[in-house]
């Protein structure tokens, strides 16, 4: 491996340099973030004298993706939570949700530049974007991503894949960014049309899963695919790379996995909610995001040199609020019932029917002296959710590692 | 007026020392042209020593846009025509037609900023932005306009009117770019949902006529319009100022009338068809493109104080192309008969319909003595068409201002 093989070189420091330096930039963020006065009421109690190290971001409450979507409709656009002011914002975008996004000044805002150079994205290369860029960034994220290397980008958007077909092979398209799904459609309809799309040999796509499928059809056309995991908030997470073993985390976010439902960071490998704060995003500063995505880190560095940690992709949605009995059951509660309880392993409340009722049993790793216990958890069940449930101790390693607090069982 | 008042010092220069810039400029985009072996061919017999004065660039032949399409059809992207390779340009879009345009580094390379100027955009503005960003430059033009202001855009492009009106009053928007027509519909969807869009105050159209009535209605409703003249091809051409009286041709652009199917300029005020010069595009240079309109350039200076030229807007499509007796008749031929005859007033062949049966009067209008001419002209005429046809010699004066070469009378 060379320089050339990474993006900067950023990639390949250590983890101690790594860490002090997302130190630094985590305190000139909680600043510039205390000086707004509604991150200063959700930091109430957090100085940043007191962050002396990065596991002291666990200090700060979350921002649920659900509250940041109230807190936009009661304060629009932005919640308040911007310390630049609209007007000075460089684009302002809107998602399903619907939810504010925003970009600020520079080539490479969403900083997806370095998914696409891992990707092999090199200046001279076209770029065939089917991403929209409209109301959502995603077009204009993959955009800047590309140009910001110096590739040339024709922004298809979403025109139908005829028309998409000939502009490819008109300009000689190298290089594709979109979902995984349309670009076998896209190469399909090329043959389909008597066109020769062969100069494509190289993808990354995102905001859809890649079936293996698919891959290993692309990678038979010659077509290289490397996924991203790119959100509308705040740009790139992780990325895949030539070691395709799972995704490393951008330089410039720091990723948490914590237990769905609260701030509580997990031990390494268990599966759970992903948290992001982005270090270089001061226009509106987005701390501890909670981004309702279930995933885990996989131990070691990727044998492709990348040193930061890496996540092993979407493992589903962390939102697992569920209606029993009439009744909204959140995450949050369940973990509430672990707390009091003085329990911190895995835990399940798993929901299901029994003739024409809904039934709650919720299982606990525990390891210790388990006199009483059941009794106390069913106690908390009842003053938490006002609901009669269940409570079952379990072996350690019995539960499954799958990030799930509510398991609904029930066929509707 | 201020300084403030205008984009940039240019604005206001002298005519001669436009002149000497713009001059200067053209040396060094014909040099760069010359060296590129499809320009080389077409610019035969012109040197870059040869331009002496802006006049000189009649000199060079016309390149008409239904030609640049046939040379991009047979040599795609760009016929040959681009200095810089594909890969390295920055977009490349695709127009109707189909036509491949491109844009370049720096943050409006299209430079219609200045037209966003002059329509009041501040930094600070909000700016909804209703052309579509996919496949043309459109949205991507007025996008980097904005922005490269100082304003934030809003990518509405082609999305449904309820959600942008929606958008448009979460964010606030205070200006508006689009189509002339979408922003009243957009204006009224938003009373209709019972929605505020007081905030929005200025508007820069373009892509479609901006009937008066539709103007009234915007300023009544406190939102002040102003039209610019931009073509996918090069950008910028021409922009209303706060005069509201013509539009002034961009700084960075040479615009001649010409005799519609020539390249022979016409005397200030005739109507003929917009040829144009793009000096700052060095990638893919457009030298004395023939963009299919007409229109005509208005005498003086603007009363806003910007001293460039100023064209009469838009005042008809130049390719006046008809059949006849089953063969095409083009104002090229038109023009060739009236140079064979020695003329160079305005003429006009006027196309009727006599019982089952095409006819063809050439109207020329011509002060001398006319001896002889009708026969020289009737002779010309079935020499360059294969068809017979009648002239008729005119007063000077008499012919409509119109650039139309050829008028088409037949009921279909």
């Amino acid at each position: 491996m060379s320089a050339s093989d990474f993006y900067d070189r950023r990639e390949t420091r250590s983890v101690d340099e790594r860490r002090a330096a997302q130190l630094a930039e985590l305190g000139t963020l909680v600043a510039k973030a205390r000086a707004n006065p509604v991150h200063g009421q959700r930091f109430q109690g957090v100085e940043v004298s007191d962050i002396s190290s990065l596991d002291d971001l666990a200090r700060f409450p979350i921002l649920r993706k659900s509250d940041l979507i109230g807190m936009q409709g009661e304060n629009p656009p932005f919640g308040g939570l911007n310390i630049v002011e609209t007007g000075r914002l460089r684009h302002v975008y809107q998602s399903p949700g619907p939810i504010n996004d925003y970009d600020g000044e520079g080539p490479d805002w969403w900083r997806t530049g370095r998914a696409l150079y891992a990707a092999g994205f090199r200046p001279g290369d076209i770029v065939h974007n089917s991403f929209s860029y409209h109301f959502t960034p995603a077009g204009s994220l993959f955009d800047q991503a590309a140009t910001s290397i110096g590739c040339a980008v024709f922004p298809a958007g979403t025109e139908n894949t005829e028309a998409q077909a000939q502009a490819l092979v008109t300009f000689g398209a190298t290089a594709y960014t979109g979902i995984p799904d349309f670009l076998p459609r896209l190469l399909d309809k090329a043959d389909e049309l008597g066109l020769d799309a062969g100069s494509l040999t190289k993808a990354s796509v995102s905001a859809g899963p890649l079936f293996p499928s698919v891959r290993q059809g692309l990678n038979e056309r010659g077509v290289h695919v490397y996924q991203c995991y790119v959100i509308a908030d705040l740009g790139l997470i992780s990325y895949e790379t030539p070691a395709l073993e799972a995704m490393v985390v951008d330089e410039d976010v720091i990723v948490e996995i914590v237990r769905p439902g609260t701030g509580d960071p997990l031990p390494d490998g268990e599966v759970g909610e992903v948290v992001v704060t982005a270090l270089s995003h001061h226009e509106l500063p987005l701390i501890r995001l909670a981004i309702g995505d279930l995933s885990a880190s996989m131990p070691g560095p990727s044998p492709c040199g990348r040193t930061n940690m890496r996540l092993k992709g979407w493992l589903g949605r962390a939102d697992q609020t569920a209606k029993v009995r009439g009744l909204f059951v959140h995450p949050e509660q369940v973990a509430r019932v672990l707390k009091q309880c003085g329990l911190d392993g895995r835990a399940r409340l798993v929901i299901g029917r029994e003739g024409d009722r809904d039934t709650m049993t919720l299982h606990v790793e525990y390891a210790g002296d388990a006199k009483g216990l059941t009794d106390r958890i069913e106690s908390a069940i009842k003053a938490t959710f006002n609901l009669r449930g269940h409570a079952r101790i379990e072996a350690p390693g019995t539960l499954a590692n799958d990030g799930k607090l509510i398991d609904d069982t029930r066929d509707f």
